[in-house]
């Protein structure tokens, strides 16, 4: 994570680039797939500057024509490949499951697409690396949906966690949701066939790829253990990721569930105090909540003696039509494709494989190479 | 913990027992060491009822006698032997390093005093059985010194839980407090010669009676990891403790650590809803906060579609007095002498025990028999 690739987030205009020639002003987009998760980035491309929502394609096009008609789209194709072949799109959304997801977006690049994939990337970390590759060898962008990287309130937390001292050393966080038994019994969340990762994949991501953005590096070791699994993935897991540091190991802690309440919370703890977000993955789009707390402190067993706490709010921020909207600059040529998208999703879809391998072990520790 | 032994908590006036015969108006304490701690619960001798701190001993007699004119106690011992053989002592609060505390325990026991012990009881459960079963050979009351069990909150935090479902399925809790580097270099609680249970014994122990007070029952496996060590004891430690549950198993994750700033928050996860104490080991004396958020949902990848947050606030309970009211109804004769106290401490150790195994086994999981 201490590649170059790595520079501030964000997608703001940058210097023209003169290697760009194709420039747009609008993002001409195509989705593959109906999912569920579908409906809410296409809301979000009618909002986004810079983007238009043009064309759904489904192996089932009456399904296609249905959500055409229903999110204001203008073409709706019957085949993954008829939508890859229309030359008035310049970017895909991928919200096919996981395990289906690699040959599209393979076939995407090839195709000159630029490429937004939802999330986990891939059943491991080798088709992962393909599709990247893919892209890169088309010179096209590949970006995963995790919704919070685009939201104004993480730059603000990227400030002030440096006001809680050098180096985070800690982070947990909570990301789960009660499933209802027709869910866990039918969804693709809980088929090996479809999502293999099972709740690892579509809870602990965002988990993962947060601690990332907090500590800065891949985690040298991560242990994991499966509570409970369900069609043949998990769907209860638990566990720990160990970051290096100059005074000794920093820790990533993370629980991901399918069999509990709505929880997305996150801590960053360093020397001089904590940090909290209430609602990391999926904040209010009118209020996302920062809470600091600093100098607290325990003398004698008595209760804090200092206590500092505040709360910021950042207004109005719809991340998801954010995300869109930085893709967008990007598929359109406004601003130059952007290898640490690539390198986000990739690192993330390593510690999420290193995390699988750990629980497979019955909690053994795995290392990463970096 | 299903044994008959734990009715519900508390201390309030109960029935007059017949056996019971020397019944006073206050019990009658004795301090046994200086500790920094010992101030803090004299000064709830003063407050509680039912209680008058009397005396102090400690091995240097100056130090006794200072404490003494401090806090306003009328006799001051130059030997623990003294204060125990001193007939107008009807309790002891033993504040003394764990690994000291063991003999004098059972002198006090064996002199008919009751003895409310500072935590962690013992280095090990067996030093903890024998303190117990001397205290409970001589008729007289045992107890650890976890406030929190005495804070009226607890009580009402007993009664919300039911409105989360069944019953809890995780509990996640920190109880963290950055020590300096001179703590780490020379307090007790980092040699392994007065407190070879480091921050286990320190905060583990609070987490850990949290999370049996939720469950109703001892873990059937405990699995934890010790991140750093100082003077041959932890000082940043984690792990997890599974539970059996009607509906597979059931979780409490814990983090305790000399390294991280204040943090003492917990956790506790329903069907139905979570509940939160942001302070649940040292809560305020004037205003004891508890969160409870119930309905939260995800559908279709969207946000929370309802979600009801409520914010109880206990008022006015200073829970050292609370406890050393409790302590004292019971050592006045006023109360009979309750098994649940030493239970609840026992039950502590032998998860306290597992967890120290397990640490030392690199994370292997550790079965308790029960």
């Amino acid at each position: 994570m201490a590649s170059p690739t790595h520079r501030p987030l964000g997608c703001s205009a940058s210097p023209e680039d003169p290697s760009m020639t194709q420039t747009r002003s609008t993002c001409r987009w195509g989705v593959i797939g109906t999912a569920g998760i579908a409906r809410k980035v296409v809301r979000a491309m009618h909002l986004a500057r810079h983007a238009s929502p043009v064309a759904i394609a489904s192996r089932n096009l009456d399904r296609a024509l249905v959500f055409a008609e229903d999110h204001g789209l203008e073409r709706a194709h019957g085949s993954y490949e008829a939508l890859l072949a229309d030359p008035e799109i310049d970017a895909v959304y991928v919200p096919l499951p996981t395990a289906l997801r690699r040959e599209v977006v393979i076939e995407a690049a090839r195709a000159g697409k630029h490429v937004l994939s939802e999330k986990p990337v891939a059943p491991h970390v080798g088709a992962a690396e393909e599709m990247i590759e893919a892209c890169a060898d088309a010179g096209v962008q590949f970006m995963d949906g995790v919704m919070f990287m685009h939201h104004r309130r993480l730059d603000l937390v990227r400030e002030r966690i440096a006001d809680l001292g050098l180096m985070p050393t800690l982070v947990e966080s909570a990301f789960t949701f009660k499933a209802d038994d027709s869910f866990l019994e039918n969804n693709i969340r809980t088929s090996v066939e479809t999502e293999p990762l099972g709740c690892v994949g579509d809870l602990g991501w965002y988990n993962v790829r947060m601690a990332l953005v907090v500590m800065q590096e891949l985690p040298g070791l991560v242990r994991a253990r499966h509570h409970e699994m369900r069609g043949g993935v998990p769907i209860h897991t638990s566990g720990e990721l160990e970051f290096a540091g100059p005074n000794g190991p920093r820790l990533a802690r993370f629980h991901c569930s399918f069999r509990h309440p709505l929880r997305q919370w996150v801590e960053i703890v360093g020397d001089e105090g904590c940090l909290r977000m209430p609602d990391f993955v999926i904040g209010s789009p009118t209020e996302a909540e920062i809470q600091i707390e600093t100098e607290s402190s325990l003398t004698e067993g008595d209760a804090a003696q200092r206590c500092t706490r505040e709360r910021l709010v950042v207004e109005d921020c719809v991340q998801e039509a954010e995300m869109i909207e930085c893709f967008s600059r990007i598929a359109a040529g406004m601003n130059p494709v952007d290898p640490q998208w690539s390198q986000w999703a990739l690192d993330t879809q390593r510690v999420t494989d290193a995390i699988m391998s750990s629980a497979s072990a019955n909690g053994a520790g795995i290392e990463l190479v970096r």
